[in-house]
């Protein structure tokens, strides 16, 4: 059960809401969930369909640009629209505005891979139909976008007319209001080629700027049995199909499109497209499904949570997987953007988001793609050495905010550049990464250059002072306290880079000396600078405020007042929205978890009682205007035993696009909040830990939940966990044996050995229990 | 001696910065010293005309927009152009670039107060002739910019023709690659109306968006012995007059042009410009030199400064004095712009410049100049308190970074808006004003509600902690360190707007009790409000390094690293254009005086010892890139006995512009930096101070000077000073007695009495002889 989402709004609210939640996708297309029919003149859309990184370059304009501000930046493009089928019933256009609604469905499946609507219409002069819209984006064949109608006639109806186009008059959405959204360069794309060639009709557009180009072929099928005419027309923008049915039978319409681009495809992107439809000749929609339901049947396999007793609850955690899934970037030119590929917010770019908050659930259910996240990243290392540069710095690298292909598309550096962060960020995936895989190989060939040039980095940012490794001027996670010094969250997070570099280097040494040679002369590194590393990480200042007993989160957050926030008016929040940075700089007030996630992602760099008092401080001043936050809240109110809170925060994640919590859905899902919903149920409630040494749990289930379950790769094993009220179960499926902590017990598993380790009155049970 | 500036380089860079050199303005009205005959298309010139404050209003372009970023800038708009006339000389047009300079010479008369060029020039063909170019903008007739050319056949010529234009199609100068230029919306103004009226040509153009007109009505008149030919022709953007005159004999043309805008004159702009010509009708140039010198005799007895030893110097101080009263707006709605009215640098915008920098100068020299600028801020004061409302304050005022009408036009706030000290700069101006007149009525009118407003800020701003009061996030005078908490010259002067905000509720209760109540009732402002002033001003945290014995610039400052300033590549200055600000703001780098100006303008904060170890702390951390750094070195080496140091800086000032030392003199003059040379001189080497205890004196001449001397005006008296090598004279030249401190020896002088106090090898004799 609870394998879709099902909706029959037509509020206008809900249907730009819903173009998001039942958008398709499959980590390289992807298509917002709008009608194929089309929308009245006065209510708003967000039409839109997208390549993972196809992009165009934008100038940014700045009203002062001061040194080494970014010329421009990166915009994910619109692209051309094959979404567009008319249905005429004997001369009346179908629209679910006019006419009666009988019924009207719209589901989206996780374990098929579809969506659908189900339409029973009257015509505003009384003719009546059923329609059935399908569509999906096939994971199997990533070009390919398949649309199926049926239109069954429940009068007398004469003529069903539908008219299908492939249009490249396109062009992106923009907000001038919103700095989350787009504020100008609409139209970025224009059409090349448009034309017919066979049965095939296809456009190619091209890129203002980056002259990429994108084409779309696509093939249209109609099963009318009681006869039809066709005739098709090409203009500059767009070809057109139009077939004019007998309507005494019903009609079953499909369009294939296939979407190629110049930075997957060879040069000729519409014969490559005329080439995969040819290869799929005959195939129909139900035997993608089959298809799609194999390829899911082995992803949910990996990464399904079951809840029992909350299906809702259990809704929104597998809606937020498949989200993910539809959204992960699957190859070496793309990785997963802020809103996937559901919407235009944040103008498609990459941010920490990746690795942070979407990274961990991949690499513990999918390590291959989280890899190729990690060798996504790789690939922009060149940017990032050329930004350290034009930062000032003498080497090193500074992985960009926010990016497609790797150069900074950030036009406010304080809540941007600034948030150096990010580099530590990267390291600290690659760490989990090899952690999880101890994969040699990828110790030589990515990671630890990537550990070596972003350790530079921060040798170039701080500097000793008395005694102490310190970091000036940059700004945290939490966007309400920019451009500080010693961020606790930077400077731990900095100090775990520099201490892995330092590792990395010994790791390398011993494991292939040729190759940390070739590394330390390309590099130009010698030893002496791997020494400043770790006499820098371990004299790394990491601010605490002895008579609160926390870490402070800056130098001098702690001594600004502090921000009403119950007693600000609801409409205020987002703060963002409603008061200048100034003055929320000015006030301990944050947007998201800051200190809280540095407490989280190196938790052994403080004692329980810090991280207690911290989270209890921290929780009094933070807003959760971002939607990174309560997912953090979460797990550690789960480490720290405030088993409501946890569960608090964590409903607060499951369903936040769902229940559009952000009001701002329509522009796109919150992937990295989806991220956090399922590490909030696996490193928060089960407690998940990946560290040095090895793998640890410390479980605790909600009180409303009867059972929750999960499965983990890990080294090349499969392990399942389950979380019961009486006990916790572990279950090694495949792999060789396995010795992980349960609490701070041992538990050694063979393959495929299972334990059960009974709870007691909500405490653990420590004694083994082989069931 | 020394009464001009004259230059004779035709070398490229030189006409561009000649052309702000030569500027000629008188607070209204403003030219830049381009050349009638224009240039060769591949030579640059910044052509431009201006009047002080008619703006247009331009969109700001941000990358990302935030919560009250303005959304719209000001901009000075260059206008009607009235400079153009081509010369023809037997068909050969006049060009110093062309033909043969013989010579040429180029004044700017600082008493009589216009400019003029020599050339004796032979053309390609070989007719000779010499030219005499003079350009004057009237004190008198703030509307008129006058022209005269005389042309003096030397060989054998046919036929003299000119060509005259008044021509409303202009635009502004751009430059994408510097910030302190404008980087677009080249193109504000528009032609309304373009003819002739009997003698009269006329432009009327409009502002893109503000609606503004101004209009140029130009009435020319030719004195050619020998005979002469006249047509005319009107254009939709221009009206050209010519005048084709017999060769045999010289030629003397006049080109009147009164420049009338709806800032200040009724409608009828075209036709009030006809009246004043016609009320000047009959008048010649010399007419007005005459005028023109009358109204500078008085000035420069007032505001003369006379060093006897170094002409070159002499040269500086005269020419710098000259453009702050060529700049200095004269009227309600305008104020003194960071570039005069000399070039388009920094939009035409008013900072906080006017009040620290060029207020002094005229508040001691000619008051009613100074308290019309006091004026014209009072009336953006409700701009002001609107724009604290819309940073989130619930009342007071936050004076805007750089505008024009009293709104923000910063497009980058950290080192924008987030200067706030510009509020207590403002309110710092008032008291000095209050202290320098002893005017009740000024304290009623304007300078109760400036400090309760300004003062009720601070208290917005900043907040009670752990005793003391603090003010976080906001930026000092030193661009390269923003957005820092505690800033010690936003604290002190916040502590004395604070402190002088309690004083003048306590001044005009006892002065006028009605108006107070009348006030608070207006502003809502209770006793309390006032007690907690006080509170917070007594209570002022001024950051203070125990080890270093200095304050430090902030909290974080002094634990920063330290930039490499001698390492640093000459090619590097100023560091803005070549790093990031975030590069900067790491570290312990001082674009100007930010400390070292706190201690200045507020010196009895702190001990001498403190001062002396501030300033060799920030010496050595301080590039100077700004021009408004050196004269407040000069004036506190002086306080500290740095002899020589005093001397170094302040004669960097003193000739930064005609020495074009920072490289962009041709955006305009540097103001700022102008009024710094006067202050640097009276402050300085006199040792001026203005302070509830009265004037005070401690001068120390300069080793290479014979005398320096100097008037003040100071609550209705005039005093000279002249400091010699033997002793320093005081002479009461008008006004009531007069009590003053010379060092620290009270000295009385009756009205028309002198006193003479010897020095003794550097040391002043305190003995008082009257001579």
């Amino acid at each position: 059960m609870t394998w879709k989402i099902s909706r029959s709004s037509l509020r206008e609210n809900d249907l730009l809401l819903n173009e998001s939640l039942f958008a398709l996708g499959n980590g390289y297309l992807g298509v917002r969930g709008n009608f194929e029919e089309g929308y009245p003149e006065d209510i708003r859309s967000i039409r839109g369909t997208y390549i993972n990184a196809f992009h165009d370059e934008t100038e940014i304009s700045y009203g002062e640009k001061l040194h080494a501000f970014p010329d421009t930046q990166q915009k994910l493009v619109n692209i051309i629209d094959a979404q567009d089928i008319k249905i005429e019933i004997d001369g009346e256009l179908f629209s679910l505005f006019t006419g009666k609604i009988q019924s009207y469905e719209q589901h989206l499946h996780f374990d098929a891979g579809f969506s659908e609507r189900l339409i029973h219409w009257v015509s505003p002069s009384g003719k009546e139909v059923k329609l059935h819209f399908r569509r999906l984006i096939s994971f199997a064949l990533k070009e390919l976008f398949l649309m199926d109608i049926k239109v069954e006639p429940v009068s007398d109806i004469k003529e069903i007319k539908i008219v299908s186009s492939v249009n490249g008059d396109v062009s992106n959405y923009v907000d001038k209001k919103d700095p989350r959204v787009a504020s100008g360069h609409a139209k970025r794309t224009f059409v090349k080629e448009a034309g017919k060639q066979d049965a095939y009709s296809f456009i190619r557009n091209e890129t203002m700027v980056t002259k990429l180009e994108v084409a779309c072929v696509s093939e249209t099928i109609i099963d009318a049995e009681a006869g039809y005419r066709y005739n098709s027309g090409v203009t500059d923008k767009a070809v057109e199909e139009t077939y004019i049915c007998d309507g005494s039978s019903p009609v079953h319409f499909t369009k294939f499109n296939i979407y190629t681009d110049t930075l997957r495809h060879q040069e000729k992107l519409v014969e490559t497209g005329i080439g995969l439809l040819q290869r799929i000749k005959g195939a129909i929609f139900e035997d993608f499904v089959v298809e799609q339901t194999a390829y899911l049947d082995n992803f949910w396999s990996n990464s399904d949570v079951m809840i029992a007793g909350d299906e809702q609850l259990q809704e929104g955690i597998r809606f937020n997987l498949f989200q993910l899934l539809q959204s992960v970037g699957k190859d070496p030119v793309s990785n997963i953007a802020a809103k996937g590929l559901s919407g235009e917010g944040y103008e498609g770019h990459y941010f920490w988001d990746t690795e942070i908050y979407m990274f961990p659930v991949f690499l513990m259910t999918n390590p291959d793609l989280a890899k190729n996240l990690l060798i996504q990243r790789y690939s922009t290392l060149d940017s990032a050495r050329q930004r350290a540069l034009e930062m000032g710095h003498s080497k090193g690298a500074l992985f960009p905010w926010r990016t497609i292909t790797g150069t900074e598309s950030s036009a406010f550096f304080p809540a941007g550049t600034a948030q150096y962060h990010i580099s530590a960020d990267i390291a600290y995936s690659y760490i989990q990464y090899f952690l999880a895989t101890t994969d040699v190989d990828f110790l030589k060939e990515y990671m630890a250059e990537v550990l070596f040039e972003t350790a530079r980095l921060w040798m170039e940012t701080g500097h000793m002072y008395e005694g102490q490794f310190r970091i000036d001027n940059v700004t945290g996670p939490d966007e309400y306290t920019c451009i500080v010094n010693n961020n606790y969250y930077t400077n731990v997070m900095a100090k775990h880079n520099l201490t892995w570099a330092v590792k990395a280097y010994k790791l390398l040494e011993e494991v292939d000396g040729v190759q940390l040679d070739q590394l330390k002369t390309a590099l130009s590194l010698d030893e002496q600078e791997v020494n400043d590393w770790l006499l820098a990480g371990e004299n790394m200042y990491l601010p605490f405020d002895e008579k609160l007993g926390i870490n402070a989160q800056d130098d001098t957050f702690l001594q600004k007042r502090r921000w009403d926030i119950p007693g600000t008016p609801k409409e205020k929040f987002p703060l963002l929205l409603n008061y200048h940075p100034l003055t929320l700089y000015r006030y301990q007030v944050c947007k998201q978890a800051d200190t809280i996630l540095g407490h989280f992602l190196l938790e052994d760099e403080q004692s329980l009682e810090t991280i207690r008092k911290s989270y209890d401080y921290y929780e009094q001043v933070t807003t959760h205007d971002s939607s990174l936050s309560y997912c953090i809240f979460s797990i550690m109110a789960s480490k720290l035993g405030y088993q409501r809170k946890a569960y608090d925060y964590f409903m607060k994640t499951a369903r936040l696009d769902l229940d559009n919590m952000h009001g701002n859905t329509k522009d796109g899902l919150h992937m990295a909040n989806m991220g956090g919903t399922w590490m909030a149920i696996v490193y928060g409630f089960a407690g998940l830990r990946l560290k040095e040494t090895g793998l640890s749990f410390s479980p605790v289930i909600p009180e409303k939940w009867e059972t929750a379950s999960f499965n983990l790769q890990f080294q090349n094993r499969q392990l399942a966990v389950t979380m019961e009220k009486d006990g916790i179960s572990y279950w090694l499926k495949s792999g060789e044996a396995l010795t992980f902590r349960h609490f701070d017990q041992a538990v050694t598993l063979e393959s495929g050995q299972s334990v059960k380790i009974s709870t007691d009155s909500g405490e653990p049970d420590k004694s083994l229990a082989v069931v």
